[in-house]
């Protein structure tokens, strides 16, 4: 493949906390001519980068018509035709509900080389950052990490085989996250599973709610939690909160002489 | 709970490449009086560490006697007590298979606070560096993350509650990948599903072998693939490696100025 071109770059940006991107991720992001990002991006991130470059925000916002993913895809290959360091700024990883994918895939059709930085989940580091390990001897020998957006695309979920899983995960569930819940119990899951909801995970705005499988989603309800919401079902989310697992002390993202005042973000 | 004491970090190295650490780890690493390690670590990361910290190699190695687990405990209860910053430094991320669950609670027994940073979990970043994503719009809608180790635990696993999650990531299944795909196929899994195994993902030693859930145990012994390998089950393995997905490019972990000479490394 050429190289004459610039490069896209899908870099993951982390759970929240902007402290736990990558090394890689963020020396990229302190090195890219154009940022295309989402709208859960944390803002000192975005701090981070030239005061040339280019920062495209294209997150869906709720409510609002989004920008479509074909529009996103040909913004990455047209700059990068033009020469430029592209890096596409996605929450979490790029490769974990972020249609990544797709848009890796639109990259090599253009034929723009495409590389990607992964970054860490919020799949597991929401968990994590209550103190939940997603496997843990004896207790969870396998996870599974699902969405809860259906948009009712393709077949219902089998929730025969979820349920048979010993940890599950749900990402973005919060609207349906009963009617989910509701159909675990029905495929067979103890309703008394314990379960844990965590809210803007590894960020200052962090909230959590535990109970079961069978009353998690009325106590998010109560709690008012809001999205972004994770959902661990399982034995292991008993552990959640024993102690304040997350240290939420700021590292400062390295060299401090970084943090500039980007004209687009004041 | 007293803060008096030192405090526990749980740090993820991420999957191989020595850069795809965060920002938070590598920062903790930096400050810390005694750095506790697995086999795995890549030695940049080490040399990270100040001359003064104390650095323990506790890796498993194959045919040798390991280090029990309850010895590791006592070792990071033990500094910890003593006022130090201890850093436990886990390949991957320190709560998916890394036993980080029984190291936080012994540490929370001891009444030693323990904190977890969560890191790229080699499960999804071995997939992502051959440019496989775990989540794909109409392949793949959920993933389950698997050990291949069983040491005869528990109960069987459920292989059929496996087989019907769209993309399986077996992590640690060298030895008995054979045996493994086998029970996927007895359990319903089409042996035409296309499959991949990722060798040292992430580093310059990345290799992959790719086939399908009936071929990619013979591919792996053709290929001479040796441990760490993360095999990749589902649609979405059929996009392995149609580009060099994964930048090998070495950002030298940021400030250069802190690679030291560790005496203990020399």
């Amino acid at each position: 493949m050429e190289r004459s071109t610039g490069t896209v770059y899908l870099v993951g940006a982390g759970p929240g906390d902007p402290d736990l991107i990558t090394v890689k991720g963020l020396e990229l992001l302190r090195r890219a001519g154009v940022v295309v990002y989402d709208r859960l991006i944390p803002r000192e991130l975005l701090l981070q980068c030239r005061r040339t470059a280019e920062l495209i925000h294209v997150g869906k916002k709720p409510g609002r018509p989004s920008i479509a993913q074909e529009q996103i895809n040909r913004m990455l290959i047209d700059r990068a035709l033009q020469g430029k360091l592209v890096v596409r700024l996605k929450g979490g990883d790029p490769f974990v509900f972020g249609r990544g994918g797709e848009e890796q895939n639109a990259c090599q059709k253009a034929g723009v080389h495409c590389v990607v930085v992964p970054g860490v989940s919020s799949a597991l580091a929401a968990a994590a950052s209550v103190g939940i390990p997603v496997t843990y001897r004896q207790k969870s020998r396998h996870f599974v990490v699902v969405t809860g957006h259906s948009n009712g695309e393709g077949d219902p979920l089998d929730y025969s085989a979820l349920a048979s899983i010993d940890t599950i995960v749900i990402l973005m569930g919060r609207s349906n996250l009963a009617e989910f819940c509701e159909s675990l119990m029905i495929a067979g899951k103890d309703p008394a599973t314990p379960a844990a909801c965590v809210e803007w995970a590894t960020t200052q705005k962090q909230r959590l709610s535990t109970g079961s499988l069978q009353s998690i989603a009325a106590l998010v309800e109560r709690d008012k939690l809001e999205p972004p919401v994770v959902t661990i079902v399982g034995e292991v989310a008993a552990l959640a909160a024993t102690s304040d697992s997350f240290a939420r002390e700021c590292w400062q993202l390295a060299d401090p002489a970084h943090r500039g005042d980007h004209p687009w973000l004041s």
